[in-house]
């Protein structure tokens, strides 16, 4: 039987490490802040700031949450981003997607001040991942999670292979750099792989970022594979499953996250984690 | 016996192709232009400049060469670079790698204009090809010239089982995300990675970029494979060999570039095509 990945409790020892972090920076003058633009009533976006918004007061940060109608033109956007990036009070800027048809996402994120885009999604922060490049700069939350709770549990990643299964901007294609500048060998697939699942087979880790319930099970696994499971599907049932069946996958695995209780507790306690960072290099100037 | 992929003649088309487009865009009263910056006396980056600057000069560009001598300071660098930035005659600044120790290839390089930065290294340029971003911006020239000759051959990538040996930032990397963008399923390995030749032994396209004459040989291939061989080394003979054994590759491969005459002449082809292509997208302004 698997090893469980303890999302949560790693979560939750990574707060605490951000809440000390938080109040020694706010005695030194230098309250963090997080502003998350939030545009729309889409409910899931609303309930993801919500809990954001109370994690980061809790964790002793500034929040601040603008919210605009679906019908806000992009360029009242971008004047909000402006106005943010010249906010000393402001440390990290999330826009939460989706937004409507209007805005561009990538027009928009990329208007962030690179040293504030907390979701590390802008262009010049994801191609500073890709090329390895030293120094500190943000990085995806949801990848640099995975990447925290594999060093919580001593998982090494270099010369193993890796399959990432997802090649989307905010998971599969970051993750995948995070651990090629750890030496892995990675593997980037994608559902329309041919022989997926003889790909999987290979993995000495493997990471699953694709939205399809269940799509890998316990047969696809190498005996003593570590699972990284992203995916957050919601049943007919109404139970939270992800892309790994986890009833044969933890019998063949030597360790796997949980859904939930996995990544997704990580990703928030990253991005609360981030904002601290930043304005921590902040006031090293980068350093 | 394996098809040879012809990037000589592949080159000198692109080349023709060039020449009539810079023709064009200085007919409308824009030259495309290009200037390299060179520090110190290293004889083969003296050599690769001069070839440029021949180049571009014979396919109708402005070409200007800045020499610097190797004790030049960062500063002087960045002064440099800057002012070319500002200079409207000049669509593409590229600097000849590598740069004495007191320079930062990074901080110099990311300096550069993302609008002129031809070699595509650039920290935004690099991110955008990593996050499959629409839209024109330069990409790393062997990556792109690579692409160009699978194209000349109408050798698709979408669902193909891709390996790259070599994770650099100037070959590696940019080559995997290239082909990630069209649908194969990439892995990126090193001559670290575990069971090399085992991985090798998988792919419908392999790419070698790694410096070690020879790494590869037919008997690490898959029957039928497509083979990039990116290295160009110089055997004590004087003869130059690829990363690949040319002889026993070319009997188990579908399809093979030579060196030289493979991927080498595609390089510089594909520096000339995207300096017009830059100074294109300047009066597009990025379109």
């Amino acid at each position: 039987m698997a090893i469980i990945l303890d999302g949560k409790g790693t979560a939750a020892k990574i707060n605490e490490a951000t809440k000390l972090k938080a109040n020694e920076l706010t005695a030194q003058g230098v309250q963090p802040g997080i502003a998350v633009i939030l545009v729309g009533d889409d409910p899931a976006s609303q309930i993801y700031t919500r809990n954001k918004h109370r994690k980061a007061v809790n964790l002793g940060m500034k929040s601040i949450l603008k919210k605009f109608p679906s019908s806000v033109s992009q360029d009242e956007i971008l004047n909000e981003v402006e106005k943010l990036n010249q906010d000393d009070s402001i440390h990290a800027i999330l826009i939460q997607l989706p937004l409507p048809a209007q805005i561009d996402a990538t027009t928009v994120t990329n208007a962030i001040d690179p040293k504030k885009d907390v979701d590390g999604f802008s262009s010049v922060n994801l191609g500073k991942l890709f090329g390895n490049q030293a120094g500190n700069y943000p990085v995806a939350c949801t990848p640099k999670g995975i990447m925290t709770i594999l060093r919580e549990y001593k998982i090494d990643l270099s010369g193993k292979d890796v399959v990432v299964v997802g090649r989307s901007v905010l998971v599969g294609r970051p993750v995948a750099a995070l651990m090629i500048n750890q030496d892995a060998t990675v593997t980037l697939a994608g559902i329309k792989t041919n022989n997926l699942k003889a790909l999987t087979k290979t993995a000495d880790i493997i990471v699953v970022a694709t939205g399809v319930a269940n799509l890998i099970s316990g047969n696809d696994l190498k005996e003593g594979a570590v699972v990284i499971d992203v995916g957050i599907n919601r049943g007919e049932d109404g139970k939270l499953t992800g892309d790994v069946d986890f009833e044969s996958a933890s019998k063949v695995a030597s360790a796997i996250t949980p859904v939930p209780g996995g990544v997704g507790p990580m990703t928030i306690a990253t991005l609360m984690q981030q904002t601290v960072e930043l304005a921590q290099w902040s006031i090293n100037n980068g350093k």
